[in-house]
C-alpha cells in the first residue's frame, strides 16, 4: 500500500522565489491527504502531477495564511472542474467562517459537498478513522491554535503466499479467511495452520506532521517512534530567542526532538525567507539527527524506508 | 514618465501549469499600481522582478476568487516585510469584510495604514486623482459586480528647452513658470515668449483595464481611444454562447470593442484553461484588429508604443 508523502512547499510567512508556503500531498493507498494548503498549492500539484481530483481530505493545522490562504481557490477549482465527490475538511472552527464569506460573496455554491470537521485545538483527538489510516490530532504550541496531524496506517491483513495456497489448490473464496489468519482445512481433513499459507503484513507505518510550533515536550510523547517526523526548522540556532518570541522551532531543536522521540527519520521545513540556501539548517539538524532531510518541493519520501 | 504594465497572470477562473490568475502591475512614474490580485501574485512579482515595497495603490475588479485571493498573502507579507507607508485598496465593498475576518483569526495587526475605498458598482467614478494619474471605475456587465478601471496620465508640464534657457542666461528660479507657460521677461525688458524656451510636453496616455465582462456596448464610451486596452477574450468565438452564459467574451469580440472604441492598441488575456496556445485566440483578436497582442505573464507593455 502506498504511503508517501509530497513536499508542495516549504517556505515559512513571507515566500522567496523559489521556496511556496507549506503544503504537502501525503498519498495512502492512492488518495491524496492534503496536509495545510498555503497559496499557490493548486499551481505546486500542477507542477508536480498531484491530482487534485484525488483529494478527499484535507487538513489545516492553523489560520496563519501560509497554511490556509490557497485553499479557497483549490475548492474553486475543483468546482468548476466538475467535482462530485465529497471532501472532508478538517481545520480550526473559524476556517469554515473564512471559506463561507468568500463563496457567499463571489456567489458560488459548490457542486460537491464540502464536511467541515472543526478541531478542538486543546487536546489530541481521533478525527479520522477509515480502512487505510487514524489521524489524531498533536496539540502544538504557537502563537494562534495550531495542531499537527499523526497517521498512522490501519493494521494490514496477512499476505497470501501464492506458490503455496495454489499448490495446496485452496479455493479463491478462502483467501479472505486467510487473510485474516485463520487455519486452512483442507478437504482431506489436514489442517495447514495459517502461518504456512500466509505472510505477516508489512508493519503499520506512521507520519507526524508538526507546523508551527515552540520546541515543546509536551507533545513528544505523542509522537513517539514515528517513522516519518516532518518538524517545523524556520531558524538556525544562533536565532533561537527569534524562534521563541515568534513561537517557531530551530534546526537544532528539531534535531532533538525526532532524537528525543525516537523517530526513524525527520525531515525538516518552513523555512525563514532570510536563507537562499538550507545548508546551515540542514548540518544542524544532521549534528542531532543524522537520518535528516530538506523538505525539497517536488521531493517525494515513502514513509518506512 | 514611466507608464508601463506588466503582466502578472494571464488564466481565467481555473489556472494551468503555465498561467497564474489575473494580476497586473501597472508602473506609473516609477510607483506601482496593482491591478487585481489572483492567486500567486505575490510568487509572480517575485519571479518578475516586481518589488512589492513599491505598490502604493490596488484595485481589485470583483470579488471572483482568480481576481484577489493573493491580496492577504500579499498584504502579510508586506506587513511582516516591515512595511510603513500606507496602502489604498479599491474594490467591492464586502472585499473589507473578507480581508478583516482573516486577519482577525490570524491574530494579525498591520503595521501599515491599509486606507480601503469601497467602489460603486453601479456607476463610473473617478476614484484617484493624484500628481500623476487620474483613475476612473468602468461599469462592466459580469455575473456578480463588477468594475474596469480607467488610467488616464496627468497633463504633464511643458519641457524647457535646456540649450535655449541657458542661453539666454534665464535664472533657475523661473524654470517653474517656464514649465507652466509663462513667458520669460528678461532684465533688458525684452520678452521671450514661452513657446521659444520650452516643448510641448508628451500627450497624456490612456489605459483602459476591462475583466471580467460579457461584450456590452454600455462601457464603450468610457473607455473610447485609449492607448492602449487590456480586454479580457476567455474563449474563442466558437464558445460564444458559453462566453454569454459565463458572462465572458471571446477573442473576436474582443477584437471588436478595441476596433469600435478606436483604440490604438489591444492587449487580450484571461484565458480559458481548455487552451493549451494561445495562436486560436490572438488569430482571431487580430482578424478584426490587427495591433492585438496576447497577455504574456511577465511582458512589459509601454503605452502608448
Amino acid at each position: 500500500m502506498r504511503f508517501d508523502v509530497t513536499i508542495l512547499g516549504s517556505s515559512s510567512a513571507t515566500p522567496i522565489y523559489n521556496r511556496n508556503p507549506t503544503a504537502q500531498a501525503l498519498n495512502i493507498n492512492e488518495r491524496f491527504y492534503l496536509i495545510d494548503c498555503g497559496e499557490g498549492t493548486q499551481q505546486q500539484m500542477l507542477r508536480f502531477d498531484i491530482k487534485s481530483s484525488r483529494i478527499d481530505y484535507i487538513f489545516i493545522s492553523h489560520l496563519h495564511g501560509d497554511h490556509y490562504l490557497g485553499l479557497v481557490g483549490l475548492l474553486s477549482s475543483l468546482h468548476l472542474n466538475g467535482r462530485k465527490k465529497p471532501i472532508t475538511l478538517f481545520g480550526p472552527a473559524h476556517l469554515k467562517e473564512i471559506i463561507d464569506i468568500q463563496f457567499l460573496y463571489s456567489e458560488t455554491t459548490l457542486h460537491f459537498d464540502l464536511v467541515f470537521v472543526a478541531i478542538n485545538p486543546l487536546q489530541s483527538e481521533v478525527i479520522l478513522d477509515n480502512q487505510d489510516v487514524i489521524v489524531e490530532t498533536i496539540v502544538l504550541d504557537h502563537r494562534i491554535a495550531c495542531t499537527g496531524f499523526l497517521f498512522r496506517q490501519k493494521k494490514r491483513l496477512r499476505k497470501i503466499n501464492k506458490e503455496k495456497v495454489e499448490e495446496l489448490g485452496v479455493p479463491v473464496e478462502y483467501y479472505s479467511a486467510l487473510k485474516r489468519g485463520v487455519d486452512y482445512f483442507a478437504v482431506n481433513g489436514t489442517v495447514h495452520p495459517n502461518s504456512e499459507l500466509t505472510n505477516s503484513p508489512d508493519e503499520p507505518m506512521a507520519y507526524a506532521y508538526c507546523s508551527d510550533t515552540l520546541y515543546n515536550e509536551s507533545y513528544f510523547e505523542k509522537i513517539a517512534k514515528v517513522d516519518l517526523l516532518y518538524h517545523e526548522a524556520t531558524f538556525a540556532h544562533d536565532m533561537l530567542e527569534r524562534a521563541n518570541t515568534t513561537h517557531h522551532t530551530t534546526a537544532w531543536q528539531a534535531g532533538e526532538v525526532a532524537r528525543i522521540t525516537g523517530a526513524k527519520k525527520l525531515i525538516i521545513g518552513h523555512f525563514s525567507a532570510r536563507y537562499k540556501t538550507l545548508n546551515e539548517l540542514l548540518d544542524e539538524a544532521r549534528s542531532v539527527f543524522p537520518n535528516t532531510e530538506l523538505a525539497i518541493e517536488g521531493k517525494t519520501f515513502v514513509i518506512g524506508t
